[in-house]
């Protein structure tokens, strides 16, 4: 019996050996990958100093803003500037190594993904990725429709505007959107100065008697409202921007069904360095010529982010289904709500405090994914100051070393700034604080 | 004693269970995440339906060229009309774990890389394998470059000429390259009618009195041959496109210094998957705004990829460091130096015996990497059908089931065809043997 005891501790001992052992390998393997990462050091994008992504450079930004004071003793640098999708690294670390891919080296090689398909370099396991999720959250209808991979939605923006405007036509298309409006929308169209495209502004003022584009962000980036065309007549082409129309932000009314619209994995999950976006397609030619603008563009998209991504929304539809379970899973949704939920209590409240700015009010609408009558707290807060005293709310806060994108960049007044919800816990909890303590 | 040996036994049994539970643990996830891979299932290109990549569709294309005859008794397609390098598979399957890569799903979130550097999407780790294969391959001085990423060279190409267009000029500059040119040059000048630049052929016979920017490919996709500018005057600005300058295409014989080098990982490695490229650019304006276009069109680069790409270039300088040594790993270059060598042999000897095509004779220079007078091998062979009777070689082919890429494509003559050099052995041997049988 001692015996028996003994050989069962040595198999004991071996098995969690061989255990930690293979933790230890995943390990090594990866961090020789991935060895000088600015998000393993610590460094948060307040420290850009060539940095103009998407629109602002940021000279004053200097040190990390994980504390109120830099090393230098002064007040460090908040940067709320871009939107990016930080705040979920928290949830993906809870997951383990659920979301973990391991790619071989022979493997992803060729340029092709499915031949038989129209968008011959979409990876067939993330296109039933997309369906699947799509059909578990609710927000769109996919059936009858193309999928496009892109690397990002941005490059399924201007694939759009190149498969939707005429190729024969004597004058480039306009296109619009109501402002406030996305701010790159008018240097994504006009950026290297196509004759198929061009940039005519606010949509609500657009009253040219000839065919336009117009771009239909909902909820809205930057104010977060729900939205539809409002160009006032029909017969426009419309493109939807759904990048924001997930349940975290916004309740889910009713699924999305338009001619072209488009999604990003950035913004449901947070993987913004995947560079993965889609867009669900009713008509094949356009189908056709958006594949081929990519294939002109980049000849394809990575299908190494393709595979990470088809995993991370596999575990987040996994979640969804399993979330009340015995496993004790948590919905990846339910985990983003609570978040977005407590940010902007604070950010309210803050708000309150200070007497000088305001904020969008939004009303209850109810919510088929989560079953219930929820409100909408946007993945951007659209700040207004008030005073009469501060005309460019950019500058004033600014000056506070909290740098936002200003109203001017989506078309309205500098009274508006843009302020992203998707940062740090760290980074928005100084945010929060700087904010409460802002008097005129 | 028997306890003793009845223990090692135990534990050489956890160990090799343990070690086996590994490897089926890794190739679980991988094929979980991979399932329905057209590689895997044995698609080749040829079943291309709709796929005009990049020019050609292939309506006749219809069943795997791993075998003479289709399930329908006939002839199968070989499609070698675009440069797929699927050739190197055999290289990175012999290397097992060496390239693989695991990526945990909360890293590489962010869409921020190295926000110190001017190019604020590039992977430092990427970066620095970039600098280490120059220098071990001796093809490119590094040494006072800034490096931009792109998702592929193509997308580096277009904000190549983004970045060197003026932008306040009245008419968009002339862009040209000496015939034959890579024939996707025209398309993607011209794809969106920018008014920055527009493709204006020939660079031998350009003889305008205006900027323009030549590309420079060398050696030159589809002849092979090495090149240097060809516009009969001065003051053009050069874009050299350097993705074949390396040691299994042709000899080394001097480091590349350039203003501005474009290479990918396609063609080195062959994970043209990844869509992954960079460039080497002298003149930090050049290299800022080269930067700014890629934030406008994809807001960056994968970061997956680009990880993966510094595994595989890392894998590749050390097999060129370890190879002789006694670990008996075999380089990269010597593989597939070796590989290209005997395709050129086959390839010569099925045109000498067909008699009725001829291909380009290339003169020996001094590698400096192999430190050997070599020939060159490039990636493309550049056939000519030389009968009279036949005047446009690609429908030539065709009859015969052979797909390649005639002549006008490339701005010269029909009896022309561009066939890639780098598909998978079945296909290549199939080629070989189909060729050999034409007779006119």
């Amino acid at each position: 019996m001692g015996r028996v005891i003994k050989v069962i501790s040595l198999k004991h001992f071996f098995v969690l050996s061989m255990a930690l052992n293979v933790s230890l390998i995943l390990r090594a393997i990866n961090q020789d990958n991935r060895a000088p990462m600015a998000v393993q050091k610590g460094i948060n994008a307040a420290q850009m100093t060539f940095l103009s992504f998407p629109l602002l450079s940021s000279p004053t930004a200097a040190t990390p803003a994980t504390q109120p004071l830099g090393q230098n003793g002064r007040e460090r640098v908040i940067n709320l500037d871009h939107g990016d999708p930080t705040m979920y690294e928290k949830y993906w670390k809870q997951m383990g190594d659920k979301a973990t891919i391991v790619i071989p080296g022979w493997q992803s090689m060729s340029y092709f993904s499915d031949v038989k398909n129209l968008c011959w370099f979409l990876e067939p396991e993330f296109a039933k990725q997309i369906v699947r999720v799509h059909k578990v959250v609710g927000n769109a209808l996919t059936e009858g429709r193309h999928i496009v991979v892109g690397t990002g939605s941005s490059q399924l923006f201007s694939a759009a505007l190149y498969a939707l405007a005429p190729q024969d036509a004597s004058n480039p298309i306009s296109v619009v959107s109501a402002a406030p409006y996305y701010s790159c929308y008018p240097l994504m169209t006009d950026s290297i100065k196509s004759g198929l495209h061009k940039w005519a502004g606010d949509a609500k003022v657009f009253n040219k008697d000839e065919p336009y584009i117009e771009l239909v962000t909902s909820p809205n980036n930057p104010d977060g409202f729900i939205r539809h065309s409002m160009v006032n007549r029909t017969g426009g082409i419309l493109v939807h921007d759904l990048a924001y129309y997930w349940p975290q932000y916004t309740p889910i009314s009713s699924p999305a069904d338009n001619d072209l619209t488009l999604f990003t994995v950035s913004k449901i999950t947070g993987h913004a360095g995947m560079r993965i976006g889609w867009a669900l397609v009713k008509d094949v030619e356009v189908a056709k010529k958006m594949t081929k603008f990519i294939e002109l563009n980049t000849i394809g998209v990575s299908k190494d982010s393709q595979i990470r991504a088809a995993k991370v929304l596999e575990v987040v539809s996994d979640s969804c289904e399993q979330a009340g379970g015995s496993e004790h899973v948590e919905s990846f949704f339910h985990f983003s709500h609570a978040l977005m939920t407590e940010r902007w209590r604070m950010l309210r409240e803050a708000v309150k405090r200070s007497g000088i700015f305001s904020l969008p009010e939004f009303s209850s609408a109810h919510c088929n994914f989560f079953d219930n009558k929820l409100g909408s707290q946007p993945a951007f807060a659209w700040l207004k100051c008030d005073g009469d005293d501060v005309d460019d709310c950019e500058s004033f806060l600014r000056r506070h070393k909290i740098l936002t994108r200003g109203g001017k960049h989506f078309g309205v007044s500098p009274k508006y700034v843009r302020i992203s919800m998707m940062d740090r816990e760290e980074t928005y909890d100084l945010f929060i604080q700087r904010l409460s303590q802002i008097r005129s």
